[in-house]
Order: C-alpha cells, then structure tokens, then sequence
C-alpha cells in the first residue's frame, strides 16, 4: 500500500531504526538515568537552547496536554483554532487531564491572528469565567497551513502582553521549520514561544515526542506532572536514540523539507485534472483537495487517504519522510485517471 | 555494567527487536489499524481466551490506571497492599487520572489475603464513604514474592461474592507464569481475574504492555478511555510487533523462567556469605537480603541495585532474562567478598 | 438599591424564610435524613412525576455539573449553546468535575435546534473524537428566550433517536412553566426530559437546587456522585424546607409568573424611550435592551444592572420575585428620563 | 427527639437564625458582594489576623478540599491521620477533586504527632513517589481529643522545617478553643498554622464554612478554585448573616464551651454505669464510651446515636451547643439504667 493518509502511517527512516537497534547493548539506567536520554536532549537543547528544559514523553497528546499542563492551572483556559488537534483529536484528553476549557476559535485557515486572539481575552478578573492564560498553536497547522515566522512573534508579544503564554504544537513543527527556511530555534524560542510540543514520530520516527519548555521556571514539578499523567517511559533509551539519530544531524529537517517537496510535486501535479481544486495553500506536507464523491471512492479504492469534510469532498493527502516521487507520480496519474474517467462518463 | 537493579535496565531481546526492524515496512494503518497489532491482540488471545479483549498501552502505570479505569467510576476505590507499585511508585497517576482512593493494606510480604481484604469491604450503602469496587494484587509481587493459584482464586472468589473486582498488575506476570508452571490462563482467566495489566517491558520488550479485559463489558467504551488517557501509540506497530514477538512461541515463558532461575542461583550462591541474609521467600526474579551498609555501598560501587530499605538495610537484587549464570556468579563472588573483607575488619 | 440585576440580587419570599424558621426546631438526622428533605422530595415528585429521583444540591452550577455527571462519561460531551450558563459562566466546573468538553454551538438567540445539534452528533465511533452524549439546554435561556413545549420535545426526540440524552438548566424553569401555562411535569418528562436542575433561588429561594434524574437508572451512585464532588449537606432540613415551601402550594409559580409580568410591563414601559430599542423577545423575565452608552452610565448609577455586551451597548435587566410595579414604574420612568436627557443634549 | 448522634443534628442557636432573618432586607449584591460578607470576612479577620484570606464555602468537605487545594498540586501529598475525616467520610473528595493522594497514618488517638509525620515525609525528589506537601490535623480530632498548643506549633514546626504546610480541619475549631482557654488566633496563626477550615455548622449555624487562608500568597487564584469546584453561593448573605452573628461577641465560643461542659457532664454522670467504659479522654465535646451491645440497642431505641466500631462495642456521644443538663441527666440515667437492666439479667 502506498498511502498519502497520514504522516504516521509511514514506517520509520533507518537511520532511526538503527539508532534503535544500536541502543539495545547492556543494561542501562530506567526511566530515562541512561547515556541516550542525556545525549538526546543536549542535541534537542542544542537546537532549541541551553536553557530549554526537554522531556520525552509517548505521544502528541501528551507532549501538547503536558505543555500545557505545565502553563496553567486548571481555572485558565487554552485559545486554540477550532480545527485544533488538542480540540478536535484528542478524544478529549485536555479537559479530562487538565481540567481546563478549550476556547476553540473558528478560523478560515486554522491559523489564529492577534485579533482572534484579543477577542477571547474577555471577562479577566472576573471569578465566574475561566481565566484566558494560554495560546496554542499548532506550525503547520491541522489544514496543512503555516505561520510565517512574524505571525508567531506577533501572538507571542499579544500573550506576552497580555499575560498569556504561547503554546506551539510541533507536532509537525520540522515541516514548518523546513518551509520557512528557520532553524528550530528561530522558529520557537527565538519569536518567544513559551512551549513547544517537539514531534518526531510523523517525521520518521517509531514513536518519541518532547515536551520543550524555554523557560526553566515553568519546569518545576515537570517531572512528578509527567510521571502522574502516565508519561514516563521506563527503557526511555530507545525513545531517546530515535530523537537523537533525527536530531543529531540534519535528518530531521531532510525528512521534513522532502515531504514538504513531495506536497508541492503532487500539488503541481494534480493542478490541471479535471474537476481537482486545491482548496488550501499547500505550504508543508499537506494537500487538501475537493474532488467529486465518485473520483474519491474509486481512488480510495487504489491508495489510502481520508476525506477530511464528508460536506464539501474535501480530502487531505499527506505526504512523509519516505514518499516517492514515483508515489506521488503514480498518485497524480490515478488521480487524473479517476477524474477524467468522471469526466468522460 | 552489570546490573542486578531492576529488570527494566535490561536491553530487548534480540527477537523482539528482530520483530521491530521486520515491522518497519511500508506504510501501515496507524493507531492500531494495522496488521501487526491484529495478530498481537490474537496472540495473546491465545493465551488468554478468545473473549479477552486487549488493548496496547505504553507503560505499565497506564496498564494499571486503564484496567482499574475500566472496572469502576470515581467513588469506588482500590483494595491493594501498602507495598503495591499503584500505591508507593506510580507518582500518585491512580488518584489523578481515576479521582479513585486506593485502600492501601499492610501485609508482611506483599500479599492480600482474603482476610485482610475482607477487614477493608465495609460502609457498603455509607454514602460518605467510598465503595471498595476493586482488588489489586501484583502477581509477583514487588516483594518478590508470587501468589500460589488459589491463594488468587480465594481473593477473586471473595471479591466476586462481596460484589467486586479483582485487578492483577501483571508487570511480572511472566515471571508469576513460570514459576507457577502455569500458563497464563490458567494463571489470569481461570481463576477469575477479571482485569490483567500484561506486562512485556520488564520481560524483554523495548516498552509494551496490554490491558486485558477478561469480560467484554468491562471494556465497553475502553477506546476512549485509552485515547483520552493519552495512551493510544500512532504506530502502533512497533509495539505490536514485541507483544507478538513475545508471545507467538514461548519466549515470554523462557525469558522469565530464566530470570527467576538466576534468582534462585544468587540466592542459593550468596547464602552462606558472612552476615548476609536472605529476607524473603526467592519466589520469581527478585531477591531481597539484609546486608550491612559498608558491605552495600562497596558493592555498588560495583554494580548497580537498590537499597530498598534504609532503615534495615535491605536491598533489592533483581534478575531479568539477560542475566547470565556468570553475571551471578561474579556478583556473589563480589558479595562474599566484600561481606568477607568487613567480617575481617 | 432597587436592583435590576440579577434575580439573585432578590431576597427571599417571607414565606419561604418563614419555613426556615420553622425548620429550627430540635434534633433532626443530618445529609438529608430528615422529615423535611423526605417532605421535599416527595413535594417535587408530586410535580414531576412518582418516578422522578430528586436530590438537593448546593447551587446551581453544582445542578447542571451533577445532572450532567450522571448522564455520561467523562469522555463523552455535552453539546450546548455558545451563551450557556454552563459554557460561560460556571468558571469551566464542567470541564474540571467532569473531565468532558463542552460542544458551544453559537446559536441566534440562545436556543439549540434539532438542526444545530445534529451537525454536531459527529464522529460516533471515533475513538479520536469526544462522543457527544448530552443536549444540555436551559429553560428560559440566558438570554431571556424561551422553548416552547414542542422546541423541547423536538429536541428530546432527536436526543433519544441519536443515543443521547436531554439535560435542562432549569436555574428559571419555574419562569419558563409559568409563560408556557404547562406544569412542571409537562414541561419536561412529558416532554422527554432525561435530567433537570432544579432552581429555586432566584425564584425566592435563599439558596436552595435540585438535581431531578427523571430515569431512577441514572440515579444509580448518586448520593456518592453529589457527596464527592462536595455537594451534602450536613444540615439539609434547611435547604429541604425552603424547597418545601415553594413547591407545597404554587408560591413557585406565583413568584416567577410575576417576575414574567414585570418584566412585560417594564418592556412595554420603556418602548417608547428614545434611543431604547428591545432586543431580544421577553419571554419570561428578561429584558434586554440596547441603550445609549451615557444612558447606561447615568442609570447605573440610581439602579443596579449589568451591560450585557460593552461592544454593542445591550444591557440587561432582570425582574425577580419582589420586583414591584412601582419599582418598574420607576425605573421606567428613569430610562426615559436619562433617554430623553441625552436627546436633548 | 433528644440525639446525642451528631451536632449537626443539633437546629441553629436563635441569635444565628435571627441573623438570617435580618438580612432578608432588599436586593444586595450576589456571589458575596454585599455587606454581610463583607462584615463576616472582616469580623472572622479580627479573630485570625487581619492579613488572612476568608472565603466562604458550603459545607465542610469543601472547606477542607478547598484549603487543600490552595496549598498543593495534584501530584503533592497530604499526609492526615487513618482517622481523618478527609479520609473517611468525605466520600474520596480530596482524591477526586485534587488528583492527590492522602497517606493516612495510624495513630492511637487520632492525633499526628511529629515523629509520625517525620517517618512519611520520604522519597523526597524522586519522581516515581508523591510528594508530601501538606500535614492535615484535625482540631479537634474525630476521636474528640484535642491538640495542646504546643503540639500544633510543633508540627507546624516540622512541617516548615521540611517545606511543607500545616492544614488544620477546624470543623471544631471553636470547642477546641474553648477547650484549650485560647482565642482562635492563638489557636491557629499563631501557631504556624498555613490554612484553616472554619465550622460553624456544628457551633450553632445552619450551614457556612469558611476556608481562611493566613498568607496572602496562598490565596491566589482563589476565587476560581473556589467557583470552579461549584462553591460559590448566589445569595452568600445569608451564610455571611451565620458567621457574623456567630463571632460578632463571643457566641461561637460559648456555644463550644457549653457543648464541651455537656461533654464532660455526660462523661461523668456516666463513669459508674456497670458495664460503661469511657474509652477515649473527654476533651471537647465527645464521648466514646464501650458498652455490651444489647444496651446499645436498647438505648438506640431511646435516644439517637452512632456506633463507632461494631467489633469493639464502642459507641460515640456528641453534645452540641443546645445540648441541655437535662438532656445530659436524662440519657446518662437511661444508659445506668439499661447497663444496669442488664447486669441483673
């Protein structure tokens, strides 16, 4: 199966797998007392910042609610697109742990702008209403979409202004990276990011996320949060070796820049079939697309995606680390196939 | 270093990695949708009962959190000894995640027996008092100790009589497996185990464990409960593939059996050392021995373990399925030594 | 201070305080154990229905928190209006009691629609989407609107076809009954109501909520639900006897049937003030109205009532139990006064 | 019926309910912003200290969860006695609500002493235990002994010494006052303690709490903890009016001393009942006493009262502030009576 549905349906690169590999020799300290999970987050405070404060943690969910977790209490509430991950996709998870509101904010783009963001800081002082105290972001966005990098400055200094903190979830934060031609500290710290959730599995990993907080202060207690909320990983060796093969390198931003290339490719490719619109600016790894109900099933048929609004016929195809131009080749002729066979009929 | 510190200082074994590097091909349905999780759920449904239902979690506090989750709501609490791994060395996560009280029971060696379970069943009906909904027994324990089949049978049939539920945080139920010369079925399900917290990590995976629900309406909804739990892997394979690898022959029964036989050896090797004395019944993969402090801050300084008591001096050495027959032997070695070198001083 | 604020800014009825009053002599069994909560209780099943199960709470957040708790699972949601009580103006208990999110449908008037609320019964059987569970609506609503009996019906019907069920805020039932002619019974359980708050404080209350589980199956641990999430009181025969009061004869309805009146007779009072425009149908005993900045500023400061919405100048005026005619007349007399003032300026 | 259950069977002192009746005057302020809380809050910080936080709560479980709250985070401790009554009749609030785990300690008299919360304040640092945070008495205890001065400053003491907090539950904090011949502030700031839950219930209010918090900092947040853990009263006046009549003089202390002399009066006109054992010292305003159960029995028939500890045959006597020497005289002649109906059977 070739599939463009998720960035996390692709396996792992191989240098990261034998990093994995290369890990299993002896015995080694547990919950992260080991040589790997030291190395792995100097590498990660190498790019981000001495003073970065990392943790390994399993997944996104819990890199985005742990980030969290650490900036508010549970009275303050997160500003979020209403396309959000942590809104949307996370079965929950941000209410049932943190205890917290989601303001979810409807957006064109899944971007938030300083003025969407003003308008939700409402009501502050007031005890009957939950307390505005995060901003989260997701760079690239849900809708395959990025912040330039004075958009991020531009939330960071409203937060900051107003006494907010500014969440990124990073998710897919080295496509962004990738896109805008920044480092990762150009793209977080440097424009006054408070938290980062760092994501690694969809950018050819097997499974290892960070949580990332710039400021020390918001460290204190971080690891008692992360051993309550089930996030502590025994042989934390092996996550470790997967951040530190991506990170240790370029093989992160090399993953990265060519999913996003492979994005473009099947965008340009798919430009010209007929009854195909691209819907969204493709600026990462996303394409999202409507295409007729009909050419959708029948491609679905051949290669994996999903139909991201059910309404309309939109579908998203991802691109990853290990996509082809030969896939994206192959998926643009089908595509085409498909739509002209419509077309014909 | 050789370590005789925890079980989860050892590497995986080379056919469970063997299965992670098989596993990472091609694209693959994330969050569980794909094959190698299919045939893991099989496989252990093999072992279990084709009624079980199974879910991979990350670690084994989720594995605990997530059984207990599914067996009661917020007012019931947990019957479990003072000593148990929910109560004493998983960060509080049980109270925060369930909202639940754990009814934590002293016990000379680790174990609940009916009685001491029975003493804590009361104020059924008292609405300012929880309702004890749930059993908890580690099997083995963290004592090193293990249940002998009834004794497990004796607590689930007085729960089941008394309205509730038995729990086991099978973290070593491997280890209980072999030592029993039972398998896990005849260890978990026959006896009326009602929730299994299956623990591979410790047993030569490189991090994976399954909630086993033995009654299907235990697990009504349990998929939410785990994506809302932060638990839900996105590649879920790699996790997948270790469970399979484990338990599609018997290398999870040769891995423990052979960890509880280095016990034994080291038990049987340091017994007539001067002044170190065996303190619990050498059950499974852990001995625990009385040693004078200068003999156990020299032997650390040798080889890594715990010193599980301060106050008496006890300490932990464990065994796990990498342990060699020479590893024991140069570690009892060391101890008579170093016990020698302080009985001449 | 003649307020137009709130109906919590009232005192409460004499007769209500007089049975108070009556309620303070001797002995009498705590949490609930006693002659006036049993009387309560079965005054409120009188009017609801044999079967209804009732049990007091502190106040009205904790009404709708509770009601709500015992319909679902934290990780299922409660679909609301943007401008419910519960959603904006609870300090997110919801989300912090329960762990659930809160699905805030932005609505014209305050008022969910089968059509608003089936757009959003989405993703069942997702396990990345929270399930929706709940239709939470209140009667009247907070912007001073109204169900009529076959809105609520239509609502509890696609609730029921769906899986879900129909929580009604009813912190003004009372109000919402009296406008509709119904009973409180016809305007809930006959009408497919699953679970109803109960208020009574601002209806002349001192302080004083019912939780009503119209199916005893929900009730199943409630008395555990309300006592740990800090809801029992200790000496509940004064709570017990307030609502006893209220609901013996029909003090409920003569108390909200003339703050309805006065509330009709102030819209109509101040209909012909220049430069106050009604903004919202009165229906019950609300008036929202949009005034003139410096006319809200000048009669602020001779009578007590909150602006709505700073953005657009609505204001809100509440009528209660005690709310005279002359008090009306008054303050009617007042807005035109300070109306005509600015005319002339 | 004349009970000697509970004090909260006991109705409100007249000056109390009369207070209620007096602020039944016109609109006022809700959610506490009127005069009577005003005057409450003021007139409890002239007893405590004019720098300390009061706010005031429904019942006492929320007076403690809430002081708790304000002092620790989730994955902090509380370390109480086995006894306490956060631990054994708040319905598992403390766990639901904070997420924190209760080390319940065993005492012989339902008194911590320093040496019994030295032993639990361990693991200190390390992750994988909670942390303890904060010491929790009671004042007076559940077994109705009584803190000396001294002892209470000496686990405050400790605790600071080891950066925890001191918790005091003083849902009889006025007998312990009375008892110990020393003014609340004495009894409480004084001493070191960090934050105090206020009855009045039991002393002659019909329902109202206050959590008082002695160092500002502590009390950041406050207001949203307190709404969104439900305990914000809509009409708070009318608990203000309680706690204002209650320490405007000296009401709250006689009422205290005069159930304690009740106490005392029992305890010694029960001393020579054949076969009636005062178990525990009589220090405030309980008396536990061991009789044969058949004379339990009889007795309950006669007068209301609660078994302790049905293996023991120990039984506990509550006077409360209406508790009259005949009252006293009376029930005493009733257990000689049947004490000594049964010695000649």
């Amino acid at each position: 199966m070739t599939a463009f549905a998720s960035d996390n349906y692709a396996p792992a690169h191989p240098d990261v797998l034998a990093a994995v590999v290369a890990a299993n020799e002896g015995h080694a300290g547990s919950y992260g007392a080991d040589p790997w999970t030291a190395r792995a987050v100097e590498r990660l405070r190498g790019h981000l910042g001495a003073q970065a404060e990392v943790f390994l943690v399993f997944n996104g969910t819990a890199a985005n609610v742990l980030c969290i977790q650490a900036l508010l209490r549970p009275y303050e509430a997160v500003i979020c697109a209403e396309s959000a991950h942590i809104a949307v996709d996370e079965g929950g998870a941000p209410e049932r742990i943190l205890g917290s509101k989601l303001i979810a904010v409807p957006t064109p783009d899944g971007k938030l702008t300083p003025e969407l963001v003003e308008q939700r800081i409402v009501r502050l002082g007031d005890e009957h209403a939950v307390q505005p105290k995060v901003v989260s972001i997701a760079q690239t966005t849900e809708l395959g979409t990025r912040y330039e990098l004075d958009e991020v400055r531009a939330l960071a200094d409203l937060a900051h202004a107003r006494g907010l903190l500014l969440h990124v979830d990073g998710a897919r934060i080295a496509n962004a990276a990738a896109a805008l031609g920044a480092d990762l500290r150009e793209a977080t710290a440097d424009l006054g990011v408070d938290a980062l959730s760092l994501g690694a599995t969809k950018n050819g990993a097997l499974g290892a996320e960070a949580v990332v907080l710039f400021d020390p202060a918001h460290a204190v207690g971080f690891p008692w949060w992360r051993k309550q909320t089930m996030q502590l990983a025994s042989k934390m060796r092996y996550a470790a070796a997967q951040l530190d093969a991506l990170f240790a390198g370029d093989l992160w931003l090399r993953n990265a820049a060519h999913a996003n290339a492979m994005a473009q490719r099947l965008a340009a490719a798919v430009a010209d079939a007929p009854g195909v619109r691209i819907v969204r600016p493709v600026q990462a790894n996303a394409v999202f697309a409507v295409l007729a109900p009909e050419v959708t099933e029948r491609l679905q048929g051949r290669f994996a995606f999903y139909v991201w609004d059910e309404a309309t016929g939109e579908v998203r195809w991802m691109c990853s680390w290990d996509t082809t131009e030969a896939d994206v080749d192959a998926f643009a002729a089908a595509v085409a196939e498909e739509a002209a066979g419509l077309a014909r009929r």
